[in-house]
């Protein structure tokens, strides 16, 4: 008997197994056992639910099995037996367990709740906790869908560089990168930072955005999509900011702001359903523990078509609401969380897209609508979170663009390369960024960016 | 008339749309024009191929569209016909087109061939070209491919961290990231380096490897893998060298050298025989243009098994075959591509994994033999590359572990929590590293990285 089974598929096949031997192995979750007979709980990685193990002393090393501690590995051969009547639907009987690897007793993940702070602290733990097994499962499963979303579509999957030279919104803040010798930085004879000397023999960044990049192949491909690290050095110590984090960018050609919108909706529904599909043991468990209302509002989400408002009409909702904001509302504000969060919760109950922003509080490469104020920009925004989505339709007239860059006071030159496209058979298109951490949270209910990250990289903190 | 359709879909379901009336959007490829009637080549970047539009003087705008330049984007409306007798199975008679986008006479990419170098001083152009459009199009469907092979078994996909504390392998030349002021770099009262003062408080570096947090992932959901990008600052300006590429590394518990051959095997497979179904346009191309014997090896791929040979074996066979190798082989030497690539190309005429190296030339993490003098590890090598992926089954025994640290000099501290693997639960696992690119070269035929990445970094290059 060598052929190990996964337990998800135990579970999702169980009436084929029942009666018949099987081979599981795992880690064990809890044990407790008489002089006579035990029970094992074994989760075995592949699903979020244990299976449970009984074992009895007809085993020759039964005493050895009855004392091994929580997180040690086994391997088990035994019978699948239903048991319709108790909380799991089926229970394998022992024929014999072997030790793959005997855990330390002093094991930091005992079966007490521990706070999420402390987990993070043992981020090469956590997956083997309830809570984080579900989290990053769902993580994964919910970046698949997002690839099998876009291909089922023809859109070409591209990777944007991760280095840099240039910085796409004129704005960011950015991580430098270097090979040169800190403790000893070449100099020009003029006394200034030898960039020749370095790697790229320039200077280089780590990217805020795979956008402009993107541009480039969708202006080829018709349809694009990134899906990749990105990173921002802000120094801002919230729940919801991240150093390094993962953003889709799909950005599509012949294609407007409302085809734009079309598409981020079609993609957050089909992204939400599938991890609904793919992972009900997983929501449960975040419905019961995390976020009460979980499962009610992505079914709410799923079901609602989203809906749209200027955000010339958001700015007179919010003024005549009657709701007090610490931050007071005009028209030219970018609009905070709570502003955001008021409509989509209050007003919309349901998300809702913001669109036609002021071009001051958007970035350079938004069309400009022909009001000559603002800008063919949308922001999704959903109830918990607030904007999830940003996007726009690009301006795609070469003297618009060129002018809007003069007004910023960014060179011509650094984006000689993104201008061309405007001159070899521009075409109107549109694009937006989903930074996937936000949708994870907004899936899962878990409210720190943290928590929903392996590694997270944060102000201060880059361990393990 | 206003539903776009997609040239793929013209291409694929011809007979559905024979005889009806269509709308296409693209960008001109071709154009050639008489008094009376013209033709141009569209393609709309949904297919590798173009459609061909014939357009008359009935139309009133005639004159203009038989002067746009080269890459002008259009849409067309006009009635689908099928040619069964010329080149292309079928024709759209334009009953309007309409001018998008017009393209500047200038157009870098006329007609005729231009080289690789050249085109990769226009990298935001050239993925308009046969070549790159091909070359884009199968990284795309390679990459989902990947995914699909993982998910579709339950691998969990983990994101393992891009800036990171730790050097993977003790060994590889990093990018070194900061927040500092390069001009002004804040020191300790010792005349240090102030790394407390830099965004994370310590050295960080881009990572060269995602193995060793994609342990900590493997220990809890027993199968995981990683793709994402990596980095190594080498200053070699090889035509199989880039700085910034994209590796995949699965992480397999209780699993052994064995297991992670055969699903290293079965994963090149599935990921080959994936792109040969869904990219037989551009196969053709690159059997056509670029290396004759693509179709040929690639068949052969898929269908062989592959062979296996121990490392003794293999120095072995080497050392007798009556080659004059450049670098002569005696048992401990690092195999040299021209090795790799006799003994897959001339002896084994098929992939081969060889097996078992001597210990002093692998990294540490790699499970010590019962003889004392090699490690189960495993690279697979390919006709026409060389190694293709490298693996190995992982030391569990934490005092093994502990001994090769100390061997190498590497401090027990700064791998504390990858050594805490090996206390709570340990068990035998494996995995593997495929580089990315390595693998679109293999399936394309593209001899040189710097064509299978859409944006390019090598020493010194860093533009776009």
């Amino acid at each position: 008997m060598d052929q190990v089974i996964l337990v998800k598929s135990l579970y999702r096949h169980t009436a084929e197994y029942a009666g018949k031997d099987v081979k599981i192995s795992g880690w064990i979750r809890t044990l407790r056992a008489s002089n006579a007979f035990g029970f094992i709980e074994v989760n075995d990685g592949s699903f979020f639910k244990n299976v449970q193990i009984v074992f009895d002393n007809n085993l020759a090393n039964f005493k050895e099995i009855s004392k091994l501690p929580i997180s040690s590995s086994i391997s088990v051969i035994g019978t699948l037996v239903e048991t319709p009547d108790s909380k799991q639907p089926f229970e394998i009987q022992a024929k014999e367990v072997i030790i793959e690897g005997m855990s330390n007793t002093d094991y930091p993940l005992q079966k007490k709740r521990h706070t999420f702070e402390y987990l993070r602290s043992i981020a090469h733990l956590r997956p083997r906790s309830n809570a984080f097994s579900a989290v990053f499962r769902v993580r994964s499963v919910a970046a698949y869908a997002i690839h099998k979303f876009f291909q089922e579509q023809g859109f070409v999957y591209t990777h944007t560089p991760i280095i840099t030279g240039s910085d796409c919104e004129g704005a960011g803040e950015m991580f430098r990168i270097t090979t040169m010798d800190l403790n000893n930085i070449p100099k020009t004879e003029e006394g200034a930072i030898d960039y020749k000397q370095d790697f790229f023999g320039k200077e280089t960044n780590l990217t805020v955005s795979g956008q402009l990049n993107g541009e480039c192949f969708a202006l080829a491909f018709r349809n694009i999509y990134t899906f990749g690290p990105t990173f921002r050095a802000e120094n801002s110590n919230t729940a919801r900011h991240a150093a390094e984090f993962w953003m889709i960018e799909p950005e599509i050609s012949f294609a407007d702001l409302e085809d734009d919108m079309f598409l981020a909706e079609a993609m957050l529904k089909y992204v939400i359903k599938y991890v609904m599909d793919e992972c009900p043991e997983e929501l449960q468990f975040f419905n019961q523990f995390v976020d009460k209302g979980l499962s009610e509002r992505l079914n709410h989400v799923v079901s609602s078509e989203f809906g749209k408002v200027t955000y010339t009409e958001a700015v007179e909702i919010l003024k005549t609401c009657g709701k007090e904001f610490e931050y007071p509302v005009e028209w030219g504000i970018d609009l905070q969380t709570e502003h955001e969060r008021y409509l989509t919760e209050e007003i919309f109950k349901k998300p809702v897209f913001v669109t036609n922003y002021p071009k001051e509080i958007k970035a350079f490469y938004m069309r400009l609508n022909d009001d000559g104020k603002t800008v063919a920009a949308m922001d999704c925004l959903v109830p918990g979170i607030g904007e999830i989505i940003g996007g726009s339709q690009r301006e795609e007239r070469l003297d618009m663009l060129k002018a809007r860059l003069a007004e910023l006071n960014l060179s011509e030159e650094d984006y000689w390369w993104y201008l061309e496209l405007r001159k070899y058979g521009e075409t109107k298109h549109a694009g937006f960024g989903l930074g996937f951490e936000r949708l994870i949270m907004y899936i899962t209910g878990m409210s720190n960016i943290r928590d929903v990250i392996p590694f997270p990289r944060t102000t201060g903190t880059s361990e393990f």
